[in-house]
Protein backbone atom coordinates (compact mmCIF):
# COMPACT_ATOMS: atom_id res chain seq x y z
CA UNK A 1 0.00 0.00 0.00
CA UNK A 2 1.42 3.25 -1.21
CA UNK A 3 1.08 5.06 2.07
CA UNK A 4 1.74 2.37 4.79
CA UNK A 5 4.95 2.98 6.42
CA UNK A 6 5.25 -0.96 6.89
CA UNK A 7 4.73 -1.70 3.19
CA UNK A 8 7.58 1.10 2.46
CA UNK A 9 10.23 0.21 4.84
CA UNK A 10 13.85 1.53 3.24
CA UNK A 11 16.40 -1.04 3.16
CA UNK A 12 18.84 0.52 5.35
CA UNK A 13 16.45 0.32 8.30
CA UNK A 14 16.49 -3.66 7.97
CA UNK A 15 17.97 -5.50 10.71
CA UNK A 16 17.15 -9.03 9.42
CA UNK A 17 14.85 -10.16 6.32
CA UNK A 18 13.24 -13.41 5.62
CA UNK A 19 11.10 -15.31 2.92
CA UNK A 20 7.76 -13.38 4.75
CA UNK A 21 9.09 -10.62 7.16
CA UNK A 22 11.53 -7.67 7.84
CA UNK A 23 12.90 -7.24 11.19
CA UNK A 24 13.43 -3.20 11.80
CA UNK A 25 14.26 -1.02 15.25
CA UNK A 26 10.98 0.83 16.70
CA UNK A 27 11.41 3.67 15.95
CA UNK A 28 9.97 5.21 19.72
CA UNK A 29 11.28 2.32 21.77
CA UNK A 30 10.07 1.09 25.08
CA UNK A 31 13.78 -0.01 26.05
CA UNK A 32 16.96 -0.49 24.75
CA UNK A 33 16.86 -3.02 21.86
CA UNK A 34 13.13 -2.86 21.09
CA UNK A 35 12.67 -4.46 18.11
CA UNK A 36 10.06 -4.63 15.19
CA UNK A 37 8.67 -8.39 13.30
CA UNK A 38 6.92 -7.24 10.35
CA UNK A 39 5.40 -9.38 7.28
CA UNK A 40 5.86 -8.23 4.14
CA UNK A 41 2.62 -8.99 2.76
CA UNK A 42 -0.23 -5.79 4.39
CA UNK A 43 -2.65 -7.57 6.67
CA UNK A 44 -4.72 -6.03 9.73
CA UNK A 45 -4.62 -8.91 12.12
CA UNK A 46 -2.97 -12.30 12.75
CA UNK A 47 -6.66 -14.40 11.38
CA UNK A 48 -5.54 -13.00 7.91
CA UNK A 49 -2.04 -14.30 7.59
CA UNK A 50 -1.67 -17.58 5.85
CA UNK A 51 0.04 -20.00 8.15
CA UNK A 52 3.04 -20.55 6.21
CA UNK A 53 3.60 -16.71 6.44
CA UNK A 54 2.56 -17.02 10.40
CA UNK A 55 5.25 -19.86 11.32
CA UNK A 56 7.82 -17.76 9.81
CA UNK A 57 7.03 -14.55 11.76
CA UNK A 58 6.97 -17.01 14.91
CA UNK A 59 10.33 -18.36 13.67
CA UNK A 60 11.99 -14.93 13.41
CA UNK A 61 10.14 -13.62 17.05
CA UNK A 62 12.30 -17.07 18.44
CA UNK A 63 15.36 -16.20 16.76
CA UNK A 64 15.61 -12.76 17.54
CA UNK A 65 14.51 -13.42 21.45
CA UNK A 66 17.85 -15.67 21.44
CA UNK A 67 19.94 -12.83 20.00
CA UNK A 68 18.64 -10.35 21.76
CA UNK A 69 18.90 -12.18 25.10
CA UNK A 70 23.01 -13.14 24.16
CA UNK A 71 24.16 -9.27 22.64
CA UNK A 72 21.91 -7.11 25.15
CA UNK A 73 22.56 -9.10 27.81
CA UNK A 74 18.67 -8.79 28.99
CA UNK A 75 16.76 -11.07 30.71
CA UNK A 76 14.18 -11.53 28.87
CA UNK A 77 12.13 -10.75 26.10
CA UNK A 78 8.42 -8.89 26.18
CA UNK A 79 5.99 -9.81 22.49
CA UNK A 80 3.34 -7.38 22.04
CA UNK A 81 0.98 -6.92 19.14
CA UNK A 82 -1.76 -4.33 19.77
CA UNK A 83 -4.41 -4.19 17.80
CA UNK A 84 -4.44 -0.99 15.64
CA UNK A 85 -7.07 1.35 16.66
CA UNK A 86 -6.17 1.33 20.09
CA UNK A 87 -2.82 2.64 20.64
CA UNK A 88 -3.58 6.01 21.96
CA UNK A 89 -0.74 8.43 20.65
CA UNK A 90 -1.78 8.96 17.09
CA UNK A 91 1.14 8.43 15.53
CA UNK A 92 1.38 5.28 16.43
CA UNK A 93 -1.41 4.41 14.63
CA UNK A 94 -0.77 1.73 11.71
CA UNK A 95 -2.87 -0.56 10.35
CA UNK A 96 -0.20 -2.70 8.87
CA UNK A 97 0.29 -5.64 11.53
CA UNK A 98 3.73 -5.90 13.19
CA UNK A 99 4.81 -7.94 16.54
CA UNK A 100 7.33 -6.19 19.25
CA UNK A 101 9.58 -7.90 20.99
CA UNK A 102 10.57 -5.50 23.93
CA UNK A 103 14.00 -6.29 26.11
CA UNK A 104 13.02 -6.14 29.64
CA UNK A 105 15.14 -5.10 32.50
CA UNK A 106 14.22 -5.14 36.82
CA UNK A 107 11.84 -2.15 37.41
CA UNK A 108 11.88 -0.91 34.09
CA UNK A 109 9.33 1.46 33.01
CA UNK A 110 7.16 -1.52 32.06
CA UNK A 111 7.36 -2.70 35.43
CA UNK A 112 6.12 0.57 36.90
CA UNK A 113 3.38 0.89 34.69
CA UNK A 114 2.03 -2.92 35.31
CA UNK A 115 2.04 -2.24 38.75
CA UNK A 116 -0.84 -0.02 38.23
CA UNK A 117 -3.17 -2.48 36.31
CA UNK A 118 -6.46 -2.89 37.86
CA UNK A 119 -7.70 -6.29 36.99
CA UNK A 120 -10.88 -7.80 37.37
CA UNK A 121 -11.18 -11.32 39.41
CA UNK A 122 -13.70 -14.01 37.73
CA UNK A 123 -16.10 -16.10 39.96
CA UNK A 124 -16.29 -19.53 39.50
CA UNK A 125 -19.43 -19.46 37.78
CA UNK A 126 -17.43 -17.27 35.29
CA UNK A 127 -15.12 -19.40 34.66
CA UNK A 128 -17.04 -22.17 34.22
CA UNK A 129 -19.11 -20.15 31.47
CA UNK B 1 6.00 -29.52 37.59
CA UNK B 2 4.31 -30.25 41.26
CA UNK B 3 4.42 -26.63 42.27
CA UNK B 4 3.33 -24.93 38.64
CA UNK B 5 -0.31 -23.98 38.18
CA UNK B 6 -0.04 -24.15 34.46
CA UNK B 7 1.45 -27.69 34.34
CA UNK B 8 -1.59 -28.69 36.48
CA UNK B 9 -4.85 -26.76 34.92
CA UNK B 10 -8.09 -28.67 35.72
CA UNK B 11 -9.61 -29.88 32.94
CA UNK B 12 -13.05 -27.92 33.84
CA UNK B 13 -11.51 -25.09 33.41
CA UNK B 14 -10.23 -25.71 29.77
CA UNK B 15 -11.93 -24.23 26.56
CA UNK B 16 -9.98 -25.99 23.91
CA UNK B 17 -7.42 -28.31 24.12
CA UNK B 18 -4.79 -29.05 21.15
CA UNK B 19 -2.37 -31.19 20.89
CA UNK B 20 0.75 -28.76 22.23
CA UNK B 21 -1.36 -25.98 24.43
CA UNK B 22 -4.73 -25.66 26.32
CA UNK B 23 -7.25 -22.31 26.27
CA UNK B 24 -7.83 -21.26 29.53
CA UNK B 25 -10.06 -18.23 30.73
CA UNK B 26 -7.50 -15.71 33.08
CA UNK B 27 -8.57 -15.58 36.30
CA UNK B 28 -7.11 -11.74 36.22
CA UNK B 29 -9.03 -10.31 33.22
CA UNK B 30 -7.77 -7.13 32.19
CA UNK B 31 -11.18 -7.49 29.52
CA UNK B 32 -13.69 -9.29 28.88
CA UNK B 33 -12.82 -12.58 27.42
CA UNK B 34 -9.22 -12.38 28.45
CA UNK B 35 -7.99 -15.76 27.79
CA UNK B 36 -4.93 -17.55 27.66
CA UNK B 37 -2.86 -19.78 25.37
CA UNK B 38 -0.64 -22.31 27.65
CA UNK B 39 1.79 -24.68 26.30
CA UNK B 40 1.37 -28.57 27.78
CA UNK B 41 4.84 -28.76 28.66
CA UNK B 42 6.54 -26.41 30.91
CA UNK B 43 8.72 -24.12 29.16
CA UNK B 44 9.92 -20.13 30.65
CA UNK B 45 10.12 -18.72 26.97
CA UNK B 46 9.69 -18.97 23.27
CA UNK B 47 13.37 -19.64 22.67
CA UNK B 48 12.73 -23.33 24.62
CA UNK B 49 9.27 -24.41 22.48
CA UNK B 50 10.17 -26.45 20.03
CA UNK B 51 8.96 -25.47 16.32
CA UNK B 52 6.48 -27.98 16.15
CA UNK B 53 4.91 -26.87 19.33
CA UNK B 54 4.73 -23.10 18.31
CA UNK B 55 3.33 -23.93 15.30
CA UNK B 56 0.14 -25.67 17.18
CA UNK B 57 0.45 -22.67 19.68
CA UNK B 58 0.79 -19.51 17.11
CA UNK B 59 -2.58 -21.22 15.25
CA UNK B 60 -4.69 -22.08 17.75
CA UNK B 61 -3.71 -18.22 19.00
CA UNK B 62 -5.26 -17.31 15.63
CA UNK B 63 -8.79 -19.67 16.00
CA UNK B 64 -8.78 -18.23 19.31
CA UNK B 65 -8.90 -14.77 18.22
CA UNK B 66 -11.22 -15.14 15.16
CA UNK B 67 -14.31 -16.64 17.37
CA UNK B 68 -13.47 -13.71 19.95
CA UNK B 69 -13.87 -11.15 17.38
CA UNK B 70 -16.91 -12.96 16.13
CA UNK B 71 -18.59 -14.14 19.79
CA UNK B 72 -17.49 -11.31 21.58
CA UNK B 73 -18.39 -8.45 19.35
CA UNK B 74 -14.48 -7.35 20.12
CA UNK B 75 -12.97 -4.80 17.95
CA UNK B 76 -9.89 -6.94 17.70
CA UNK B 77 -7.42 -8.42 20.13
CA UNK B 78 -4.34 -7.78 21.48
CA UNK B 79 -1.97 -10.80 22.13
CA UNK B 80 1.20 -10.28 24.91
CA UNK B 81 3.66 -12.73 26.20
CA UNK B 82 5.11 -11.29 29.18
CA UNK B 83 8.71 -12.44 30.73
CA UNK B 84 7.69 -13.43 33.77
CA UNK B 85 10.03 -11.88 36.26
CA UNK B 86 8.51 -8.56 34.89
CA UNK B 87 5.27 -8.39 35.91
CA UNK B 88 4.68 -6.82 38.90
CA UNK B 89 1.74 -8.28 40.61
CA UNK B 90 3.57 -11.09 42.51
CA UNK B 91 0.33 -13.41 42.03
CA UNK B 92 0.94 -13.37 38.69
CA UNK B 93 4.66 -14.73 39.11
CA UNK B 94 4.14 -17.39 36.57
CA UNK B 95 7.26 -19.07 35.45
CA UNK B 96 5.80 -21.60 32.93
CA UNK B 97 5.39 -19.45 29.87
CA UNK B 98 1.73 -18.41 28.31
CA UNK B 99 0.12 -16.15 25.54
CA UNK B 100 -2.65 -13.57 26.88
CA UNK B 101 -5.31 -12.84 24.37
CA UNK B 102 -7.28 -10.07 24.83
CA UNK B 103 -10.08 -8.66 23.45
CA UNK B 104 -10.13 -4.60 22.98
CA UNK B 105 -13.02 -1.79 22.94
CA UNK B 106 -12.41 1.66 22.99
CA UNK B 107 -11.33 3.64 25.38
CA UNK B 108 -10.86 0.91 27.91
CA UNK B 109 -8.65 0.28 30.49
CA UNK B 110 -5.22 -0.95 28.42
CA UNK B 111 -5.96 2.37 26.28
CA UNK B 112 -5.74 4.84 29.19
CA UNK B 113 -2.75 3.59 30.09
CA UNK B 114 -1.10 3.71 26.99
CA UNK B 115 -1.72 7.13 26.70
CA UNK B 116 1.09 7.31 29.55
CA UNK B 117 3.33 5.54 28.15
CA UNK B 118 6.64 7.93 27.62
CA UNK B 119 9.01 6.53 24.89
CA UNK B 120 12.13 7.49 23.82
CA UNK B 121 12.88 8.27 20.22
CA UNK B 122 15.90 6.82 17.77
CA UNK B 123 18.46 9.35 16.13
CA UNK B 124 19.09 8.11 12.33
CA UNK B 125 22.51 7.17 13.93
CA UNK B 126 20.64 4.40 16.58
CA UNK B 127 18.52 2.97 14.36
CA UNK B 128 21.62 2.29 11.79
CA UNK B 129 23.62 0.81 14.44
Amino acid sequence: MKNCVFCNIPKEEVILETKHCYVVPDKYPISKGHILVVPKNHYENITQIPDKELFDIIKTIKKMENKMVEKLKAKGIDLRQNYRPFVAESRLRKSHIHFHLIPRSFEDLVYKQQGKAKRGELSDKEIKR
